[in-house]
């Protein structure tokens, strides 16, 4: 994403485009990548969903709904960053895609220090809640920024060990919605001296479409993912895949085979994460880890090709591949026999639509909720 | 070791020269690689050790006591093995150097199945022993005999899980040395349904020196080793490091970083051990394990090369490299700028003279304990 200065109703344009249900981050990064800006890409919309196989219209928001989010989040003391602008985050933007619009509240910066998240458990045990809040205080001593999601456990106790020296609480929802309510404190306190970042507008409550959005938000504002206690299935683990997906430094402490807390991240060790027992072993990591940098941005998987439009039939055959399990789009391109850029052409219609959804590191699903809302 | 049956007298002869106390498992096997048998390397010794300094006799056994210890050990039920002779165990005569001889006593052939070693912390956890015990039970139902050192804690587990299916307990002492007594119902069930093995004559309490050698036994008997709690500079942690020597597989179970007795195992880990929370993790380890084979007999780093005398200059030059530390013998090929076939022959002259030791792995140190007897 090249950065650059929004006017005010760039601004505007940009945050409606980003708000409408059907545009993905992928298709986001897609269509500003293919008309240069929000307002054209929002222009061309309603025809693009049409051949896609749209119905029902898409429900792209006025300017004065987005000028209200605008405000309101001014009033409630925060602020909404388009992915373009110079002061979202670097380690965000450098994502491919990076997340269109992000809404923060509080006084720290994420690019002034290195940033590590810690995650895990919800039901974790007093040892992980003890090793996460020392784990957070040691690195925060060493200069380090803790990312987490702020739910319970492990997430709550390295906020809270990093409170005094720096701690970023990565919420699914909007930042007026107080959740687990015992972290009331918490959460007002990381307003105040540490930074709320979400995806979500204000007044937003979770959909489970939001938790991998949020997941991939802690991972990506990070160097490195540290995961303490998680349960095989749990989204920590969904976290420490897209932190390698990312390029991203992938940790976990390990525990006892007996243990079904530590079944999650003695797997990702087994997979290739680093074992971490101390701070020490973390900060070596970070050490050594590359700085992230944006993706080639004519890297061939995610160019567009000729701007011809894809024809009936390749939109057809492309349709014919989506299952409700992902699939790659390299693999779409390969049995199709369509061009990349026909393929992400049909990607960015079939979403529009409805009807399929395209996700982050390049593969897409069947879009079954199917209620063209 | 070239596999060939023995007469009696060589028999007594092989014992003489294993009993030495000057002569370590290296030189054992440099000697009858050079001499072809016991006897004249036997009758070659007093000239070494002058050669290398020693001023006191050494005190070679005759032939009357190597007879008694050989009808002893008959008389108490056990048998003795050389190296070379067709009843050794397979894995252990394809180690370089292999146990000059060993004192087996019970009715299991470590031939007959695939053996795992399993080892760890004496001062256990109850959970430990829990899954050291299942680990066995199952690797022993899969049809793997199990390989320990009859410790308390985790090795007592091991042999106590496996006693049904098959168990090999490896001590430092002499078979009749019951250690820890608590143990004594387990020894006496090893001896009559598994395998009692050790390097010890009938006896011999164990000295230091005998703990690594039994650990040597117990990971070249096995195809791998699983290390199951184990903390900073354990035996354990030499078990596996000597596994390794070996070229065998070496597994290690993790833990939380909050257990000490986790450290060495989580270590292991870092270093490249695989992880192991159950029985089906051991097996598809030893499932790929390369089968172990001889190391190739005419390897450059253990040719004698020409059979010249070293020179009075050349030993001078190699004991002044020597130190308290082991340094490898490429090292000592290297700074000396002697041929490998001299550094070995100045070796064996200067650990019959007892002033070096050297160490199966290609090492070689200075012997501080200068005794002499």
């Amino acid at each position: 994403m090249i950065r650059q200065h929004l006017t005010h109703v760039e601004r505007v344009d940009w945050l409606r485009l980003a708000r409408t249900p059907q545009v993905g981050p992928v298709t986001f990064a897609k269509l500003i990548e293919r008309y240069g800006n929000a307002i054209d890409a929002l222009e061309a919309l309603p025809d693009l969903a049409a051949k896609g196989g749209r119905i029902k219209a898409l429900k792209i928001i006025g300017r004065d709904q987005a000028e209200a989010e605008l405000s309101a989040t001014d009033d409630f003391g925060a602020r909404i960053l388009m992915a373009c602008e110079p002061e979202y985050p670097d380690l965000l933007a450098v994502l491919d895609p990076s997340p269109p619009v992000i809404t923060v509240q509080g006084s720290l910066d994420p690019d002034a220090a290195p940033c590590c998240a810690i995650v895990g458990s919800r039901n974790s045990s007093a040892i992980g809640v003890r090793f996460a809040r020392e784990l957070a205080r040691e690195l925060g001593q060493a200069g380090i920024t803790i990312v987490s999601g702020l739910a319970r456990g492990i997430d709550g106790a390295a906020h809270m060990g990093s409170m005094e020296t720096g701690t970023i609480a990565v919420l699914a929802s909007g930042l007026d919605h107080i959740y687990p309510p015992e972290h009331s404190d918490l959460h007002h306190g990381i307003a105040d001296k540490g930074l709320l970042v979400t995806e979500s507008p204000l007044g937003a409550v979770p959909t489970a479409r939001d938790f991998p959005r949020r997941n991939r938000l802690i991972s990506g504002l990070s160097l490195g993912t540290v995961v303490i206690e998680a349960a095989m299935r749990s989204g920590s683990l969904i976290t420490a895949r897209l932190a390698a997906e990312q390029g991203r430094e992938v940790m976990a402490t390990p525990g006892s085979p007996l243990d079904p807390r530590a079944k999650g991240t003695n797997k990702l060790i087994r997979d290739g994460a680093a074992l971490i027992e101390s701070a020490d072993d973390v900060l070596d990591i970070l050490r050594q880890a590359k700085r992230p940098v944006a993706a080639e941005p004519d890297a061939p998987e995610y160019d567009f090709g000729p701007m011809d439009e894809p024809s009936a039939s390749i939109r057809a055959r492309i349709t014919d591949l989506l299952s409700p399990s992902p699939v790659s789009i390299d693999e779409l391109v390969r049995q199709s026999g369509a061009s990349a850029g026909d393929v992400h052409g049909v990607l960015i219609e079939l979403e529009l639509a409805g009807r399929a959804i395209v996700l982050p590191g390049g593969q897409v699903q069947i879009d079954y909720s199917d209620d063209q809302d």
